[in-house]
């Protein structure tokens, strides 16, 4: 298949590096969650803003990563990475010489950390908590990579990347959710080590909902007279 | 039906408030995660201690509730509460004149508040984050009443105050998980307004197949070379 116009080119060698994003990178991660909203078709949910990511994932003063939101940005790079800085969460040579890969996005996601870098994915995760345990873990919310760098090993690089910083930290668990009709994913999942589990649904709470309880503990409001 | 021997008899009025807990709660927290964890058949998977529970939930220093991992215990007192406190987040009163209620764990759970008061539940909750709202919410880890005061509303309560908390923070939603066979539970939640969503399952790594991930990123540990 032929490239699209004003597509680039990755061949040969290229290096991925998972790191801590920041503030300047809101702008692509806004514009990846859209994607993912696409992916799932769920646009109608997206109500993403430049100022709500920045606020709430990079307020200031910065918190510690893996001790509240924290967000990872994939960024490929077409010549070798530095050695890793602190921000480096994992990173690995991609060998595209066999099936080059063509990135119609690339100019538009030109990574902030410069050196003709792209960014092609991003984590979002945050810890939570087993009572059972008495342990904290790390909830993955989101593991997204664009188009056009799937199926390269690199949703495996970042998951590992976040099971292992999880086994670090002491934690018990690494926790996600995934759609019941994904086969692929939950193959996927299962090949790395997770289970399953089948009887567990999630309760929302959310939008008019979640508003009627402001101010109004309903049977909690009946306060002591 | 009689009440046990040693049971404490509750009738008339009392008053119920559910606090932020502090330290001093651990011993009874842990005792309420076990028989939680006797309630679902899942003791096998019960390994809390009051190290691990006073280490996670109240470090030093605090941090702020709602920021992190916040435990809120529920008290019954006999006797009219005080003007709330900065650690009320709920209260209402009782009647239990129609019904008097024989607690056969009063005394193990004497709460330290004192004043007669028993602790009969707590609630496990930490932030959450959506990345389609780009806000926080709150996941409710575990939420508990201890038998003898279930079917009094008390659970109610407990999730409309934590409803309420979110709704007044601004954030987006409130979660938590249920099992799908516990069609009383899913009826009492989605009359609160609550959807429980179908299609989403959770995945887990834990244990031996998160160990494997120690110092060891599969993928991402091929570093750049």
């Amino acid at each position: 298949m032929a490239a699209p116009a004003n597509a680039t080119t990755f061949s040969g060698e290229v290096w991925a590096e998972l790191r801590l994003a920041d503030a300047g990178d809101v702008p692509h991660i806004h514009a990846l969650i859209h994607q993912m909203a696409e992916f799932e078709l769920l646009t109608d949910l997206f109500a993403a803003t430049h100022e709500l990511l920045t606020s709430t994932l990079f307020p200031s003063p910065p918190r510690p990563p893996f001790t509240s939101f924290t967000a990872l940005i994939l960024d490929l790079s077409p010549s070798p990475l530095p050695v890793s800085a602190d921000s480096t969460i994992a990173s690995r040579r991609l060998d595209l010489s066999a099936s080059p890969l063509a990135d119609p996005e690339a100019a538009a996601f030109a990574s902030p950390s410069g050196g003709g870098r792209v960014s092609a994915g991003f984590v979002i995760c945050f810890p939570n908590y087993s009572t059972f345990l008495s342990k904290p873990g790390l909830y993955v919310e989101d593991i997204f990579v664009r188009a056009p760098w799937r199926r390269r090993g690199l949703g495996r690089m970042m998951l590992s990347a976040v099971a292992c910083k999880a086994a670090e930290l002491g934690m018990g668990r690494v926790e996600w959710c995934v759609l019941d009709w994904n086969k692929n994913a939950i193959d996927f999942y299962e090949g790395m080590g997770a289970e399953v589990l089948p009887q567990w649904r999630i309760c929302r709470l959310t939008g008019a909902a979640l508003d009627k309880y402001k101010g109004n503990q309903e049977e909690g409001s009946k306060a002591t007279e």
